[in-house]
């Protein structure tokens, strides 16, 4: 039986929505030996709380869903605490009978990939694991966090920064042994691609993107999925774990969408030809480049026909020739599930490697 | 280091493809800490040659594509031995210093899964870990042959059954924990899909399937996948491993495509709406059932945009919703991929249950 102990860095919705995902499925957890407990949720708004005899995690979702402050909860007095200072704090009170699992979830500044970034590389230092459904710290600094967790000897788990839980890291690390992964290309942002086909059916640009705004969907601010930021922070994120490329979002060739007009979608589709969002990364002669720009694409290519907020990856490989995962539903649990997923990687790969650890 | 002898039964294209993978990867697979050699080789016109000090492959590929006897490389003396006598007879003096693997690629009677299904079930009987490409054991005996594995404690490895290399059952057993599969639908024959391809274009029936005939794409014998016996057999071995079916390819309601005209799948095209043989498997009330037919799809699904020989399966799930594996190329280095990864996950799964093993 493999104990841990959960840190949340991060309580959006993504993260309580995991909880309640462990809750449901603590017996299967449990047969697959994984006994956890919740012993602190750093919030934005709410405040943050810790216990090191453990928290009762749904409480604090509806404590923070009714918009209380997590102040009550806060039984070891970390108060105001920053995020790199809980998990330091925690950490320095590890013990080697449970695994501390840092699960980092806050809310993305996608020009540097912080403060996620941070939090990562501060829990790798003190000796926790880390999962994140973030995509901040694959996308600006995959290669210096995958080389301190494999110095110091913990788990760095990711699957939920690209595609939601639809497995993509797993799926090439698991199932695809000495197969070469050479290039790579997708529909990776939703909100674009909901847009995208919006104006298909008749709408303009604004109208949709409003509509998905409404819905809760699309930020607020959609600057991030309109100018490509989203899908190239994606794209960096793919090529610098799977192609080895070492590149930040900055260093994606970037064209949005913003300049599409409902009149050029609609031509595009009555010639037989989809506008997509497409994400491409390649290996060449031993340099990876990457991009992400609007694409017309025949209707019969597989990125064509992903409607709404459906997404695809298509990895081009030597041993399999091309071949492709596609997410066709999506939503909050799909993304809570990425990171159940890698508590049960963890979990497998920890007691692998037991008695070898430092 | 694991080290393993390897045991053909059948050696046809699939199997010597292998063969000079495994070459190519010796290095990359002793990465792996696997170990390889090669001791006996069955086939259907060229006899059987066994060496208990290891017989080079390649040479043995070459010979059988000279269309020489295999005789002058027998060592062994096992001269006309079946396959379970072959099997049988190497299980007798294998010892704890290598695992011996069966490679079980022989041309399937698909109405009784033979004699694919009596190799696996002798070697497991005899202690060897079973691989296989074959359809037909997962199809017609998947509970059986699961369950003695497990209690023999070997390794009942199928990749290869369904969609060649691309993973299918790796992709489920590592990649979703706690995911429940609740229904499968997919393109899985290559064959009647290129002929459905082929009359959209203009071609008659007869005109295309002797194409793919002319190309060594199709057996001459082309009913069973212009009758739906293939993609039943899929069925069954997907709904048997990944909803429990314990059914057969009999109980697998089929219709082919025998039966359609070019005229009726252009009609369709032209209606915007694409004819495709489609394998559906769904779990309700605690009960399976599996059905093959040709469907008009509507042109943006999923599965209408295959063409030619791409397949795609699409997984419909409790947390991730509906998600798609998609084959775009295909061929015969794809299924001899199958055959070396799922080598890999013998060597991988041996390892981790060492030391707990009967």
């Amino acid at each position: 039986m493999l104990r841990v102990d959960l840190v949340f860095v991060g309580f959006g919705n993504v993260a309580r929505r995991f909880v309640r995902l462990l809750e449901v499925r603590r017996a299967d957890l449990a047969r697959r030996g994984i006994e956890w407990r919740v012993v602190a949720a750093a919030t934005r708004r709410h405040g943050t709380a810790a216990n090191s005899e453990g928290l009762d995690a749904v409480r604090l979702a509806e404590a923070v869903e009714a918009g209380w402050s997590l102040h009550g909860f806060d039984a070891d007095r970390v108060g105001s605490a920053s995020g790199v200072q809980l998990i330091e704090r925690l950490a320095e009170r590890r013990t080697e009978a449970r695994e501390l699992v840092v699960l980092e979830t806050t809310v993305l500044d996608i020009a540097a990939g912080q403060p996620a970034t941070d939090h990562v590389r501060a829990a790798l230092r003190s000796g926790a694991h880390v999962i994140t459904a973030n995509k901040g710290p694959v996308a600006f600094a995959f290669s210096e966090l995958e080389s301190l967790a494999r110095t110091a000897g913990r788990q760095f788990l990711y699957e939920g920064a690209v595609m939601d839980g639809i497995p993509i890291f797993n799926l090439v690390r698991e199932t695809l042994p000495s197969v070469q992964i050479q290039g790579l290309r997708g529909v990776l942002n939703s909100t674009t691609n909901f847009v995208l086909t919006a104006m298909e059916r008749g709408r303009e640009f604004g109208e949709s993107l409003a509509e998905m705004q409404a819905a809760g969907i699309a930020e607020a601010d959609a600057s991030l999925d309109v100018d490509g930021w989203d899908a190239a922070a994606k794209t960096a994120a793919l090529a610098n774990v799977l192609l080895d490329a070492r590149i930040t979002p900055q260093e994606v060739e970037r064209t949005g969408i913003g300049h599409l007009t409902g009149e050029g979608v609609r031509a595009a589709a009555a010639a037989g030809r989809r506008v997509k969002l497409v994400s491409r990364a390649v290996r060449r002669d031993g340099r990876v480049t990457a991009r992400v720009a609007p694409e017309e694409l025949p209707q019969d290519d597989l990125l064509a026909t992903l409607r709404d907020q459906q997404n695809a990856l298509v990895f081009e490989t030597d041993l399999l020739g091309d071949l492709s995962m596609v997410q066709l539903g999506g939503g909050l649990t799909q993304t809570a599930y990425a990171l159940l997923s890698d508590l049960v990687t963890l979990a497998r790969t920890v007691r692998r490697s037991e008695g070898v650890r430092p």
